[in-house]
């Protein structure tokens, strides 16, 4: 679990954002064409940027996605509204350019990653494919076990996937990525991450449970029960979020939990997608407080859980779509909004160089 | 007003969205490697372009904005943090590409044109510029008299407005344009179209009128009094939407009820900006009822009258990220996403295709 050490040091080493480059950057849009403050959320985005980077004009190109995969053993339960061999299938059509990440991540600019922490079954691509999708492999295990039974995984197993993901996060970094998205793909991770949102919050489970991809009542019904088992049976401590991992969480989950805090490190922003990726970002901000402004929500789920994450990780969604498909799809669209902030930033004339008159 | 009233007619003449469009839209949305509806608001947004161009795939490119530019005799009045002078010097500004929008309209590959319907003061920019703006002069006076002491300006003179954005969306059309967004410049706009929402709407001057792009309390309390002696003064009569424009309104909102209606009448989605755009969006649907299904709300601003104007629509805003810019801000962030929608509709593999398991 050394990596999963160094990074939580190397995040803790940062400290607060850089506030003398947030008002710095506050400074230049306030000299910019427009009414101050008036371009929002926007504005803020581009004054955490420079927070978190420790300039005032950071770049956020180039940007790279990384979904990551793996399965998990409740999915033969039927948690899900599909099977379990959707993981490895829909891997394989990320790495064909099948999927909605593929063409979001193109319309970006962003470089895609595919990052298998346990995707049980083939995952390399059917044939020849033009798409310039990249596979790495993290993997651990064939998915995790049933956590209606017992834990998901070993403590050790737990480490090895954050480690994986701060691998990921340090290689990116070390290729100079400046922006990062990320995103997950897993039948049956709703569950896992409804079970850690449940320890982690202190909401009971069927507040913290949706419809997934398209469960019915009675599905979800089932889920909240087993996830409602899972805690019985592991007995997690909210105290011990890597313990929590290991309990009720999944191998992709803890890969996300080491993407983010890699990322961080590195002083890359952060975008994260929906609730499966909030609760990775939950149980990276246990394991290093003050990681959370270092990330930007990118998009609110309609999973009931995902606002009481985000609640606790104080943050707030750039957009608001009603995606439920993961795969880092909210992540992108709202890098989009990102990369719109700097364009602003880095292109608009200021009141004197364009000859405009300030306030009355 | 014969083109006004042509391009009623033409609205009326295409009826409801293409219900069959909409139907081969959603069965190829459900074809796709995605669980149905995951993909929230972006499939809405498909499944509605499809219904408004009568084709189950429309492009999306080429796509263009229209900055509606006029001033307004009530900013002598100090209901704007800003001077009135300030219009032309953006749309100087504009022209030149230092705005806001010139970097958004770049970064989604619009068009941008500026169309003055009545900016004081000289509009071409300061000299030789590498922006590729156009500016097209729709000009019918020099701004608009004072409505908290008269009408803004004739009906014949608000038909011309209308008309004048009637013939730009027409030749954008021409032209092959495919994707409209619309915004304004004009301070003092948001007193104008307060005073429009709160005769359409029937809600009272107070809860419809905000900040602006920077009032204090006692400006905003001014300008709440000025609508209201605005109603005393011209009594518009909601029943008549072109008389209230004409009594309460602007030469810039005029051209974007025009551009609205023209766009809708050539089967064009418009993207909807923000507050100023909402109120000429709800002239335009009084004036061809069933138009609203053809507009695609981009953005809700914070100004508290937007909200009850888009629930006038019976639109939902795609984002809401406090902008309160207005330039078509709002509306080139909200294009990105359609685009981006478009890109999955277009791009995505089928579960067949891709030999992914459909539900279990």
């Amino acid at each position: 679990v050394s990596r999963l050490d160094a990074a939580v040091a190397a995040v803790e080493r940062l400290g607060p954002l850089d506030e003398r480059a947030m008002a710095a950057a506050a400074a230049h849009l306030d000299a910019l064409t427009k009414p101050q403050g008036s371009l929002g959320r926007l504005e803020e985005v581009v004054v955490q940027l420079a927070g978190i980077a420790g300039e005032a004009a950071p770049p956020v190109h180039p940007a790279a996605i990384v979904v990551a995969a793996a399965d998990h053993g409740i999915a033969r339960r039927g948690v899900s509204a599909y099977p379990p061999e959707v993981t490895a299938q829909m891997v394989r059509n990320f790495l064909a350019g099948g999927a909605a990440i593929n063409q979001l991540a193109a319309g970006i600019g962003a470089e895609l990653v595919v990052l298998d922490l346990g995707v049980v079954g083939p995952v390399s691509p059917p044939g020849d494919t033009a798409a310039t999708v990249r596979l790495v492999s993290g993997r651990i295990r064939d998915g995790t076990d049933d956590i209606a039974t017992g834990p998901a995984m070993t403590r050790d197993e737990a480490g090895a996937a954050i480690a994986a993901g701060v691998d990921v996060a340090a290689e990116l970094a070390a290729r100079g990525v400046r922006l990062l998205g990320v995103g997950e793909m897993g039948i049956g991770n709703t569950t896992a991450a409804s079970a850690i949102a449940s320890v982690l919050t202190g909401f009971p489970p069927d507040s913290v449970t949706g419809l997934g991809t398209g469960l019915d009542a009675d599905g979800r019904r089932r889920k909240v029960e087993l996830i409602a088992r899972s805690r019985e049976v592991n007995r997690p401590d909210p105290r011990d979020p890597l313990g929590v991992l290991a309990a009720v969480g999944g191998l992709e989950i803890g890969a996300l939990v080491g993407l983010v805090l890699g990322a961080a490190a590195a002083r890359i922003p952060v975008v994260l997608d929906g609730f499966i990726v909030g609760t990775a970002a939950l149980v990276a901000c246990d394991l290093a407080p003050g990681l959370a402004p270092r990330l930007i929500a990118g998009h609110r789920s309609p999973e009931p859980g995902h606002a009481i994450v985000l609640q606790r990780l104080g943050l707030r969604p750039l957009l608001e779509l009603e995606l439920r498909l993961g795969e880092a799809t909210g992540a992108a669209l709202a890098m989009g909004v990102v990369q719109a902030a700097v364009r602003i930033r880095d292109g608009m004339a200021t009141f004197d160089d364009a000859g405009v008159s300030g306030r009355a």
